[in-house]
């Protein structure tokens, strides 16, 4: 089973990320990790890595008189390591409080794009902090970066979002599954690369983390698929009133919904995509759901998306 | 085969740290590791981590006032990111290019240590930024963090380097060498963790990479440990015009050399510690070489420790 965790399961809203939030938080998407494995699945942990990654290049632009900055693939991998660490030494922690082995590790994980993919056409993912415009047209001569200007106010950074291709370390995940550990990896979407001949290079995107998980769940012939988040689910009028959580949907429905612009751009959006993706490819369930009830996630509970 | 490779493999003297002249020195050191590989060894690669964990601790107090600071056992995860991501991917190419199959992952690894490890009562290893006596006063107050005023001028904040007792994940590392995975662990030593009940704690100290890598060894059993650095080997009266490379010496010479204090203090010294760990506990070779000869090196040109 591939379970992809949300940005809840490290920072919650409101929170400004401090270390022991994180923490918290990371102890409670352990536990439910755990719980999945106590019912005897095989379990592979993907994460997002959104506000870390954005922290990250943040710091790097702050510093950068005194250090050099580092590039976005680097952090991504980095931050692959941060949220990885957490999970990997809070997951080991209730593994063996429950008096099971320490099997648990995260690995760095990268995922290849196309670099003819149209998104880096347009970029369109913000990343970092805010810039005012003199600040953004000397970075772009400097550094050839887009700016956008972000409906927040000021300029951001935009980098593209290509669609993921092949996960890298797909070999090293089945043969850390088979001997039965719980793997942490395509983190934040993976590190983003491109193939160039027999090489592949570091690239400055990033990679929607659903989008990547669906890819892993069919290299490695996942059961299923489950993306957990802040919300019961995909709903119809998300928001008003008359809003309805959808509980089962078939890819057809599913993607006539999407077609229909039903869902939040770069919310729910991508998570349908990855459930999409992957029940068309394998002809098995996906399933959308809410972090604080993922036990009854994988029995159902949530927007199941069946072929 | 355990290949412990130097600072220098990462950043070379005089160089202030770019990307560029990471990828260059990555490569060469990358272009080691698989010339040991297509010799038939499987390899397990560790490195060091010490100007990276400096500047990342130095990036979190400089931004700290609009990004809340990470601890320095995240801050360690990250650096073996950062360095394992452009091994990993550089090594990959490499094979790829040689025709092997792209069989090489980095892990995020910790390393439990003793709580009550004498290096806690006085820490010595600087590390990040320096500051006033006054920035230091305030910072020990508020953080409780230890300071020595550095030789260099100014105050720094040091941490202690407690000896490394076991590597956490040994057996994910057993897992991938048997199917003739390169492995990249234990970097910059390992992350620093101590046992607390089922628990593991991440902690604020650095483990030396040398004696992390002899206890990887050791575990691993592997036939040698193989310590790659800047200069040909273990000097006596180093640095002066009657220098004289060690070329083989038995763990009882080493020991008697180590306690005249011949070599120097956090450079030489933990390397011959190392070598001292593995060969004693295994009854088989170490040897320490130089980086930028090391197919040399692993037939033995260097200094050989020998039971």
């Amino acid at each position: 089973m591939v379970v992809a965790l949300g940005g809840n399961a490290i920072l919650r809203k409101g929170e400004r990320g401090y270390v022991e939030e994180q923490w918290r938080n990371i102890k409670r998407a352990a536990e439910v990790i755990v719980g999945i494995y106590e019912r005897g699945y095989r379990v592979v942990v993907t994460h997002g890595n959104g506000p870390q990654i954005g922290a990250l290049m943040e710091l790097f632009e702050i510093a950068k008189e005194k250090i050099p900055p580092l590039t976005m693939d680097i952090a991504s991998a980095m931050t692959q390591a941060w949220i990885g660490y957490m999970l990997q030494l809070e997951i080991g922690n209730i593994l063996e409080e429950k008096g099971f082995e320490r099997k648990v590790v995260a690995i760095i994980n990268t995922v290849s794009v196309d670099p003819r993919d149209k998104a880096f056409e347009e970029p369109t993912k913000f990343i970092g902090p805010f810039y005012t415009l003199e600040e953004a047209k000397k970075l772009f001569i400097e550094k050839k970066w887009v700016f956008k200007e972000d409906p927040r106010g000021g300029w951001r950074r935009v980098v593209a979002s290509p669609q993921p291709l092949v996960n890298n370390e797909i070999e090293v995940i089945k043969a850390l599954v088979e001997r039965d550990f719980i793997v942490i990896a395509s983190g934040g979407g993976g590190v983003p690369v491109v193939r160039g001949g027999k090489r592949l290079y570091g690239i400055e995107a990033v990679i929607d983390k659903d989008l990547a998980s669906a890819i892993l769940a069919i290299s490695l012939g996942a059961d299923k698929l489950v993306i957990l988040t802040d919300v019961d689910g995909a709903y119809l009028n998300y928001g008003r009133p008359n809003a309805i959580l959808l509980q089962k949907i078939s890819v057809e429905e599913a993607k006539r919904l999407l077609k229909e612009g039903v869902f939040g751009e770069g919310s729910m959006k991508p998570k349908i995509e990855a459930a999409i993706r992957f029940t068309e490819a394998t002809g098995r369930e996906s399933i959308i759901g809410n972090l604080d009830k993922a036990l009854e996630v994988i029995d159902g509970k949530g927007t199941v998306i069946v072929p």
